[in-house]
């Protein structure tokens, strides 16, 4: 985040990335989705001073109130740090979240299966995943379904093929593969349909090993390699209000023990979980994700973890979650000025609680995006493909919101405004009254000017009813079915492939582990 | 535009105007759309030195190529401020446009029919219209059709119905209305149903004056009260590239004269009537601009006028005109850093090119919107309804944009963090894993907490089906039918209404005043 031009922030950085992953557009456009560097001015909503009181006071919630950890190893591992644990409630005292700060790290790498797929987890950074963690599925051709693996892989693969989602997310919930297993089918999916960087449940430290030797095998790394640097994420969210459960809890330690990634998520919906003020539900996010960090920090000085809030509104009338609207988009602010006070990497999300893919849903997925890229948030998550407040993807709002992250993909990229630019000699060309189109300098650059839509239809009013009137949800699925098509996968070495294989059957010959609640 | 935070900006002023026209929403939420002040920070998108060289380079446009500008009168005018001018060619002298921004107000009042609808016109304020100058309309129960006088009525009541819509716009061209009369008609409309600040084309002087009298009798002014300060506005779209024709002439000399303001607007479509490239295509606009605002400051120094922008891109393959496109932020953000460059008021628009109110409509009108608010535009035009590049405004899109204008406006609101907003007791009272629902901090604030939408839905998606699987844009139907019998006009007084009927018959025994071309 910085305060300069939009064409200066990109200038100074990530040229050798962006040459190695520069998407080639139709007509030669050249642009670099993945290495995204967030132009935007940090937008604050709160004066510094009431952002340092909602630190102070969320500091007071952790050492006076404590948190509710249900994990035994956990509250163990907090008292060994100086916490006073009486029963499960362990209350965290400011010296020891200020050592836990002075720890985490600012900047770190986070590894993907090609290097040119890896990332850089700091503030001023913009990763943007598609939408997370949804019981069912969605699309024109197959209707609305509980998640399966079928649609696990087709959303991998869609996650593969669009250079702009540069992290593989928690997508859906394949309800066809038995839950001592899941974790190994889905994971053999991530690694093999796909070479950025995985995303791992925590469900408990049976799955997690499973998982992390199986990420081992597929980039072909000893277990010092893999320990030395992040190689996947977690998420982790607390259970709102000031509880730790018992996989999450064990998902820190895990994750910190073997140096991989956590992205600590309170979800906090202000008037359910959290109070029903911005100020004050981001302020219980902000305590919940300070206690989890203290644990990382405790198991493992300078573990990688993100910060990270999703906070938005209930609606009053019917508790229903709401996403988009005006307070999620202050909470989103809100939490980029703490976590710029913390000076780590943060995730924020967007989403949509509506129910289908139109205008209202797209409204809401776009204003939280903007609220997440305004916040300066290192990952922005479910920014493409949420419906129903995360309780389905669906493939044609992946598509549709595709589109949108692309556009905030483009506004990261430099504008580049040299004399040749400015175009004095083209003015001089084209007389009063004429046009540009055929002039030196249009010819020049029209291939490559503009963004170049994916399913916006800008044909006039005729041609789009002869061509069946068809709106952009309907579009979608021929572009979505085209990329499953279209999309390469990367080729997993023989002997790699074949170690993952093995290690699964005797994983399943074994009953896999189950998930630990 | 500042970067203090969202907050503290609506604190500093504007509460008298803001009592004045709360709108209060159900359970007792008050929130003023009316006066709003832009609380984010401006956002470059080119460094400040490339800004000055496209100023520099519109000043040598102007003084080198020049303007052709058709009308004999405007010639003379520039002519008599020492422009160089060589048949219809008018060549205007950096030291011309110095004197013209000199005198160019910064700040100043709009006045509409009552007090609590007057704006002011300066840097950091926000004003938001409806889509204007459509040739058709559309609705879900009327179908797409030819624009007419029912569509009018109906466009202008909705417009007055919402607090969000400032100011009246051009809306859509009543084609059942014989040309010669059809402006009597529109402002006639306009005076009686609405009380906010009313629109008018410059389509000739006659027409011009008719309306000017029509505001003056409707607002019960004698001439010197007219002319004292601006009632009204006119849109002045110069012919890119470099051409003044004769109606827009006419109308900046007419306005100016009078005293009313002239909103400039350049349309500069990138790739077509301008240069391919943001910063050819912003310098071309900003020349145009200034050559126009020479034109009234001529014609009589300190004339309000509002600098103005409509710069997008086309579609390089069908010639199309696109809109919410990276390149129109892009170009938003920059026309943005010109205005403040001269200090003046400025006008901005979003957009939607495709045909129809969906997901990519959605997604193209909130993207410019945010160019326009991010630039600090101080009218944002077009903000709702229209789809189809302007061909058309939809009913339906007035809604769902609705919702997002509502939401740029609570994001314009201040949101408290005082120490009960922080909400600590909430947090001591509500246990680990309970919820807030019940907690007092709640109930002290659930009425009021959160924005209500007015077209959004986030039940599940059971009820959702239950209740008929209906999206956005056929839930809009609904609600601009209720709007539409819910709005309270204004109550003309019955003697000027009486002299306005009179004027009008008067005027169209005359034959009224055919436009001119």
């Amino acid at each position: 985040m910085t305060s300069a031009p939009l064409r200066e922030t990109r200038r100074s950085g990530g040229r050798r990335g962006r040459a190695a992953a520069a998407a080639t557009g139709a007509g030669g456009r050249k642009v670099d989705y993945h290495n995204l560097r967030n132009p935007f001015p940090a937008v604050p909503v709160f004066t510094d001073d009431r952002i340092a009181a909602m630190h102070q006071s969320a500091l007071t919630v952790l050492e006076d109130l404590g948190m509710k950890v249900l994990l035994p190893d956990a509250r163990d591992i907090y008292a060994g740090g100086g916490a006073l644990v009486d029963g499960e409630t362990v209350r965290i005292g400011r010296d020891m979240v200020e050592a836990a700060l002075s720890t985490a790290p600012k900047s770190f790498a986070i590894r993907a299966g090609s290097r040119a797929k890896d990332l850089t987890m700091e503030l001023g950074r913009l990763a943007i995943q598609t939408g997370g963690g949804a019981p069912h599925a969605a699309d024109r051709l197959r209707g609305r379904r509980p998640g399966d693996m079928e649609a696990f892989v087709d959303f991998t693969k869609l996650t593969q093929h669009y250079d702009v989602f540069q992290m593989l997310g928690p997508s859906v919930e394949p309800q066809d593969s038995p839950v001592h297993v899941r974790h190994l089918d889905t994971t053999r999916a991530l690694l093999t349909l796909s070479d950025k960087i995985p995303f791992i449940f925590s469900r408990g430290s049976g799955q997690v090993a499973d998982c992390f030797e199986m990420i081992r095998i597929a980039r072909g790394l000893d277990s010092t390699a893999f320990a030395a640097e992040p190689w996947c994420y977690t998420i982790i969210n607390t259970n709102s209000p000031r509880m730790l459960d018992i996989p999450m809890a064990q998902g820190l330690i895990d994750f910190a023990r073997a140096g991989q990634m956590s992205v600590v998520t309170p979800f906090c919906l202000m008037g359910a979980m959290a109070p029903v003020t911005v100020a004050g539900a981001v302020t219980l996010s902000h305590a919940e994700a300070l206690a989890a960090i203290v644990l990382t920090q405790l198991t493992k000085p300078g573990a990688p973890i993100c910060y990270g809030s999703f906070t938005s509104n209930v609606d009053m009338k019917s508790g229903a979650p709401a996403f988009g609207t005006p307070e999620h988009v202050k909470a989103n602010l809100a939490v980029g000025q703490l976590a710029r006070l913390l000076g780590l990497p943060w995730r924020s999300a967007t989403g949509a609680g509506g129910p289908v893919n139109d205008a209202q849903a797209a409204h809401e997925t776009q204003f939280g995006a903007w609220g997440a890229v305004l916040a300066g948030a290192t990952i922005l998550l479910h920014g493409a493909g949420w419906i129903e407040g995360g309780l389905t993807v669906s493939f044609e709002k992946l598509i549709t919101d595709l589109e949108a992250m692309q556009i905030f993909a483009e506004l990261c990229a430099p504008t580049p405004a040299t004399e040749a630019e400015i175009a004095l000699d083209a003015l001089r060309e084209v007389q009063p009254g004429g046009h540009f189109f055929g002039c030196a300098h249009t010819m020049e650059r029209y291939s490559t000017a503009f963004y170049e839509p994916v399913v916006a239809d800008w044909s006039n009013y005729g041609t789009w009813v002869e061509r069946g009137s068809r709106d952009a949800d309907e579009r979608a699925t021929d572009i979505w079915q085209k990329a499953l098509a279209d999309v390469r996968t990367p080729e997993l070495a023989p002997d790699r492939l074949a170690a993952l294989d093995t290690f699964i059957a005797e994983r399943r010959a074994q009953g896999g582990a189950a998930p630990v609640a």
